[in-house]
């Protein structure tokens, strides 16, 4: 194999990603099933040092797993997140929700001079008991989620609260990091963040490690 | 406002987003009309360092635009990238492609002992002439696309080539960037990219700076 050839074998891309992360992320403070989840997430961004800045209650993977097994939704804060979800991974057929188009969305948002992702998280209420939350966008929607669940809304089993940016996004991830509200929870601190991330983080949970290539 | 009190301004959120870019980004060696497209990209990513690794021909901005006004398609290799796209943006109501999941990829992928995300690309020969590309995922598809074309196919208007990862992902940048076949083209050295790096370079483009928040 020269530098001439490049390697197209699914299975075999997989295996050398997979190593290389292994190698050079530091990944020891992580119990085995959150370890599954941050190799996902590094292989998505390119960035092993994202390890660094990973924080993950230590019930989150078990909680998010328990929750898809019984058939609980995911809801996501963009088409990007959905999009980024393998359908055929989830145990239980589960449905993966994004509510961002929905019609009602662009009313709240006007009537609460807010952004349409934070709006859509109103529309949320019925389905999140339970459920398992991917945020990986918009820090509006985080701040929103927790508002709600402070005002007595059901608690999902699991957030995955990634937004990505410049303005809010450190400080909804700080928001949920130091009080989490008894919610299993995984999130990255600073800037960094998106869409990729939160659907790599729901796809590892899933159980499969495939997709990519 | 205090900092409990979180920004929710849509408006108010992109200013101060572009603001912080601006002043913490090194832009300088960008012409006016590729900056646009650096600074959609960094506001995607949360990462003002990515200008650093941004390789793009001078005409790229130019091509890629004048590509859509025509009605030129955008051909994406991933679903994320095709959802990450903003529709009502598009100059000419562009299409907007992803042939991943077309059922001819699955038996081309297995005939050729490639990726899924690969074969999909012998599925673009037809519409590639004059097209706008958009790879943010898969660095066997980029490798692929530049095949195609030392094969002869149709050149395409404009080439961003961002795929993500650990395997191939550098390699084939530098490939693109080395050689890029007189298409004109934009890249991120090294393992960065990924699929909202792609749809923001679209978008920016397209000529919005709308859809985050």
């Amino acid at each position: 194999m020269t530098a001439s050839t490049p390697i197209r074998d699914p299975a075999e891309i997989y295996r050398r990603s997979f190593a290389i992360i292994q190698a050079e992320a530091d990944l020891a403070r992580f119990g085995a099933d959150t370890r599954s989840v941050v190799v996902r997430m590094i292989h998505a961004c390119g960035m092993v040092d994202l390890a660094d800045d990973i924080v993950v209650s230590d019930g989150f993977a078990r909680s998010a797993r328990a929750a898809l097994e019984a058939g609980a939704p995911v809801l996501c804060d963009a088409e990007m997140v959905r999009h980024g979800v393998i359908a055929r991974l989830m145990p239980a057929g589960n449905d993966v929700i994004c509510l961002l188009n929905d019609p009602q969305v662009r009313e709240i948002a006007a009537r609460d001079a807010t952004t349409r992702s934070a709006a859509q998280v109103d529309l949320w209420a019925g389905l999140m008991g339970g459920a398992v939350i991917a945020i990986g966008n918009a820090p509006t929607a985080l701040f929103r989620l927790l508002e709600l669940i402070d005002a007595g809304a059901s608690r999902p089993a699991a957030i995955i609260g990634i937004p990505v940016g410049f303005v809010g996004a450190a400080e909804s991830k700080e928001a949920l990091a130091a009080d989490p509200r008894g919610v299993e929870f995984l999130t990255v601190r600073g800037r960094r963040g998106g869409s990729a991330l939160a659907s790599a983080a729901v796809n590892a949970i899933a159980g499969g490690l495939e997709g990519h290539g």
